[in-house]
């Protein structure tokens, strides 16, 4: 039968509008590119690895929304042996590997594995443990997780349930589990997968007078093998499995597991800082785990990386998208003479969509600037000296906080923003958004971990109180310093200069906008000190207010490092600093970006800049038309923008976003053509059981699974 | 082999923890269920149909989330397929259906059948038509689907592009898709279900004098069998099929169709206010469609009341997890002698749900207000005369919008709320959270529906101004001919009095919360009169100001209507006005309630307070202990306030949010013993291309559905 629909063009050219908004900038796309995406050869590296997936079938993502959960494990983990034999048959090195993994964009089955599991084995484990175990992990002749989150405990660690108690008569440990919620739970590649896990567990020893009293001395990590070898069945005295369907990650098995009194050897307590002594029985601590944390600030860094990435991608759908999707006249284009509008031309659309593509570089700059600090400083670091990297160590708790917040929050926000079609699986976004949910929740919840970086501040704060005229040691103190030295005589000023006294147009001073949000993060850590320290207010109900000083200070190092990134006098001086070197126009974008993102961040809490004497209230009135000024300059160069963020089709995987284009012919063609659904005809009368017409059936395939 | 597990409790007792709170809290839980959900016999009929449902295995949801996409629509179709047969055997009437719909909370295959494609024959087809096609669709002996949006667009009805053209020499319409993007799109049980379908397409007539000349009249309605009835599959000269997954409506066959000069008989135009003439080709248009948009209010104040229980289903299971969940020792409590601190004791919880919790009830009295409205007006409204209707009919977009964003928000940040179980499938919140993230975008995108609000308000406006000394015709023009009396001598007050003065606790002046809210919208309207009448701005250059103004409004009237249920002296008196006659102590944290919802409102968008003179900046600073007093106030009647709200089991399908407490027992359950996942044993060496263990197959199972 011919299929008359595949004559049938859309009514606007998707293809010749994108190429006009290409056109109608004067960004040199790849050079601006090339300068987000060069750092360990990001951009050959992403098109190496691309070519040799998508040669493979099994690494097609056409069909993943129609298939089941247990079908996508299934599937991650094809995916992932896949990957391995791959890497052997290609050469790939670890880079190229985690290349594959972003590209692929699940959560592998394996990813533990060679993530928590060998990372802590090469960091805890004794050289006589490492020189056993690692070469078994690299060759994944072995699979392991990392089972340190509990059913009932997960960022107390301390309050971890599960205990591991030294037999000193058969010299070894017994793991157990002594309540339901003792059960290790979300542990990635557990569930189905993993052969081995590391186990964190309370260490009760006997004590040295009195056996029959056991002492805690807190969660120590052990290495076990939790399936048989041959059946991949779980050991006795384990009870091990997945814990079912979730937000996202339904490639991934995380798991459950409890113990039954299990024995393991003394060998299995990871021993570089801590071991049981076979004859005595006492724990013998060595050295500081505290260079572990080191490393810290470089995954933070990678989050921040990547919150930029997850961003850039939803940036680049909606931005094509809105650009091609045209929607009503011009409301005072009485007689339709323009034709119907771009969506993307709408303030409304705009105000939710630029700020997010302004706000990628942002986030860009601060991690370039996290992880040159981490190689800068590595040699000092693995030494347990943090040098400059103290400071930002401490704040990369807000840092990750503030990030991912605003990548999850970024996902909906442009979805919504493309309206309808948004909704469908056509946006690409159905998966990113479900999977990247899980970021403002995991490696420490987004509000719990601010804690942190407020106490550090308050500390901070403590100190320059009490040496008000001491050099500052780092750039944090230089800021309190100079409030301390100014609050009282501070008359704050505005960086917006509106379109009058001469101007034609807004005009905003980039030194002002950095001491505003500088002002502020350094009047805000004062409060808190002065309830914490001062009036001695009780810590908890002071947590609402410590998650905004985190969360202001968080975006002070934004706004400064995007300055310091653009800017020839950077307030920061640092030999580290990115140095452009592009060209005029992309610069002058960069800027307007860098303005947008400042004000529009200012835009989302205005209290805490009010209140802290940062901004004058004059600036708010003018606010609005600034941020609509700096959106009419940023819109022509939209497009150019998220091409140079240069994500694949293959990880964009949307209709919407299609760099040639062409929305509506793939958004029909996934419809008419790819539907697997399409394929069947039902019987729809209700008088009949039958589900599938003809089939005389009454849904055993379906409702079999009930 | 016997299941260690099986022996284990949870460290701490939730159904302890869950009584404590419940005989904590001095709320009369019955009493208030009565009062929020007696309407239309709720609470029985929620009773009546759950005992029917429960019994049939068809509508256990327990597997829901393993289930493929094309599986869910199987199910959706079989479930409403049974339903049908339920009603008939159980003698339903259209209310319970509705409940039985509700309470199995998926999008039905049938669902658009008996909601805007009965709607449309009824309020749009001629008396014959009525007669033709009524019994058919109230016996379901054809399903029917409203097909309105297109591919290439939504919410522009006027520039849809499918045709309708008059033949006048065979009598007869042509139904033409010109475009790939006039391909009818999202429309519901249209993809595999529907025999019939309601299309609107613009009609297009040869000129009377030039008949080669097509004239274009309009969208206007045609009813057309699109299915073969005896094997349903689609006609010649249409292509119809499902679109694919998306991001929720799993259940749902949401679809596409394009036509190739399909012809249809004159009969086909519904033509209850516009006909074509069989023998001139004439257009006749008698009577107005207004009438129609009559029951818009009705619909809107179902889509509130609708909110307000989704919103308290996810405030339901946050509440009740929190509770249960216990995470850290109070940083001030060094010894550890208070115990861990239940999760709902942290001011940073409780900020993120107690407010919502508060607005589930501002949203209520809202919906309440529509229907009260709506049934005490009927007569007039179905003569096109809306009375006091005219008014809350304008209001009733921003209304839409500002409801359906509260709740769409609302679930997510609940969720977040919850930490790690709260991304997983333990938390109930997986499906409604996918299938809700549609509501800020259909019947009305948020974002540009404000529109029409702010239109509205601009030509009130502007007739208040010109008529400063009339008599207020509505509680708005009231609100506006205050503001213009005093606009000038106004001095803004705080509801706020801190503790000082003598007092010992914060207290609120409940009359002044109400005018400040009151005093902005009528600003903000102002604002907008300004510069659109008197400066003539261009409308797109004002969408953002528009929108704020649409919302400012409709928050108002959350806040007026919340007031004046609270209240014996009402601001606006009217013999419609719910009167609680509640016992005190629920009146009392009611009131807290108003209190919670409104400044935690105001502190969404301080600045057009401000810039208004709607408040003073004084009020900014008392503001965030204001909330953290009102929170505490609430925080011992949470639970017993979620339980009013008498959201069964079935419908929370939640184990965090289990009235019984039993969470850790549940999720453990889902695990271990009902997740099938778990009884599948895998091959993970990655040398082997097998992927379930001992069956020697590389995958064929998912794979073949790649």
């Amino acid at each position: 039968m011919s299929d008359f629909t595949s004559s049938l063009k859309p009514r606007y050219d998707g293809p010749a509008t994108l190429a006009a908004e290409r056109n109608g900038s004067s960004i040199n796309i790849p050079e601006l590119s090339k300068h987000l995406l060069s750092r360990d050869g990001f951009l050959s590296r992403q098109e190496k690895v691309l070519q040799v997936l998508k040669r493979d079938r099994l690494f097609s993502k056409d069909q993943q929304l129609n298939l089941s959960r247990p079908d996508r494990y299934h599937l991650g983990l094809a995916r992932a042996k896949a990957i391995q034999r791959i890497v052997r048959r290609e050469g790939w090195d670890h880079e190229d590997y985690k290349m594959a993994e972003y590209l692929v964009d699940e959560m592998s089955p394996f990813h533990l594995h060679m993530s928590m599991f060998v990372t802590t084995v090469r960091e805890q484990g004794s050289e006589e443990q490492k020189a056993y175990w690692m070469p078994q992990i690299l060759n994944y002749d072995i699979i392991g997780c990392y089972a340190q989150s509990e059913l009932g405990h997960g960022s107390n660690v301390r309050g971890l349930e599960t205990t591991a108690t030294w037999d000193p008569v058969k010299k070894e440990f017994e793991i157990h589990s002594p309540h339901l919620t003792a059960s290790k739970w979300w542990n990635g590649t557990m569930g189905r997968t993993a052969t081995h896990a590391i186990v964190v567990a309370q260490l009760l020893l006997p004590h040295p007078s009195n056996p029959s009293n056991l002492i805690s001395h807190g969660p120590q990590p052990f290495i076990l093998r939790i399936r048989d070898q041959r059946t991949h069945l779980p050991l006795p005295g384990i009870a091990v499995g997945d814990i079912g369907p979730k937000y996202g990650y339904a490639s991934m098995d995380n798991g459950y597991m409890l113990f039954d009194h299990l024995r393991v050897p003394r060998s299995a307590m990871l021993s570089r800082y801590a071991e049981v002594s076979a004859e005595t029985g006492a724990l013998s601590r060595r050295g500081h785990p505290a260079v572990v944390y080191g490393s810290l600030t470089f995954v933070r860094g990678q989050i921040v990386m990547h919150a930029r990435l997850v961003l850039a991608r939803a940036v680049t759908v909606a931005v094509r998208y809105c650009a091609i999707r045209r929607q009503f006249h011009d409301r005072d284009d009485v007689k339709g003479e323009r034709g119907e509008m771009q969506v993307l031309d709408y303030p409304t659309v705009q105000i939710r969509i630029l700020p997010l593509l302004a706000t990628t570089f942002a986030l860009h700059y601060t991690g370039e600037m996290m992880y040159d600090l981490y190689h800068g400083t590595r040699e000092t670091v693995e030494k347990g000296d943090f040098g400059p990297l103290a400071e930002l160590h401490s704040a990369s708790s807000g840092l990750k906080s503030l990030c991912t917040t605003i990548a999850a929050d970024g996902i909906e926000t442009c979805r919504r923003a493309m309206g309808g079609h948004g909704f469908g699986g056509g946006s690409g976004l159905v998966g990113i958004n479900a999977d990247y949910l899980s970021k403002p929740t995991v490696e420490g919840d987004n509000w719990m971990i601010t804690q942190q970086v407020a106490a550090s501040l308050i500390k901070k704060m403590t100190s320059c109180v009490q040496n008000p005229h001491a050099e500052p040691k780092d750039p944090t103190d230089a800021i309190f310093l100079y409030y301390l030295k100014n609050k009282d005589t501070h008359i704050p000023q505005s960086p917006i200069h509106p379109p009058n006294n001469g101007k034609a147009d807004f005009e905003f001073t980039d030194k002002a906008i950095v001491d505003i949000f500088q002002w502020r993060a350094a009047a805000l850590s004062h409060d808190a000190y002065t309830a914490r320290i001062i009036e001695k207010k009780p810590w908890t109900s002071l947590m609402i207010q410590l998650h905004a000083l985190s969360r202001a200070y968080s975006e002070q190092i934004l706004i400064t490092t995007f300055y310091n990134a653009l800017t020839t006098t950077p307030t920061t001086p640092t030999s580290l600093r990115p140095t452009p070197n592009l060209s005029h126009p992309t610069t002058n974008i960069l800027t307007t970006c860098f303005h947008l993102h400042a004000l529009h961040t200012l835009s989302l809490s205005p209290p805490t800049f009010l209140l802290t004497n940062s901004i004058p209230l004059s600036l708010l009135a003018h606010l609005p038309n600034a941020i609509l000024h700096l959106m009419t300059a940023l819109r022509p160069h939209a497009v150019a923008l998220v091409d140079a963020w240069a994500i694949p089709e293959y990880v964009l995987d949307s209709a919407l976003g299609r760099g040639d284009g062409r929305v509506y012919e793939e958004l029909f063609d996934m419809a008419h053509r790819r539907n697997p659904l399409n394929r069947v005809t039902f019987n729809v009368d209700w008088r009949s059981e039958e589900i599938v017409r003809g089939s005389g059936d009454a849904g055993r395939g379906v409702l079999g699974k009930l």
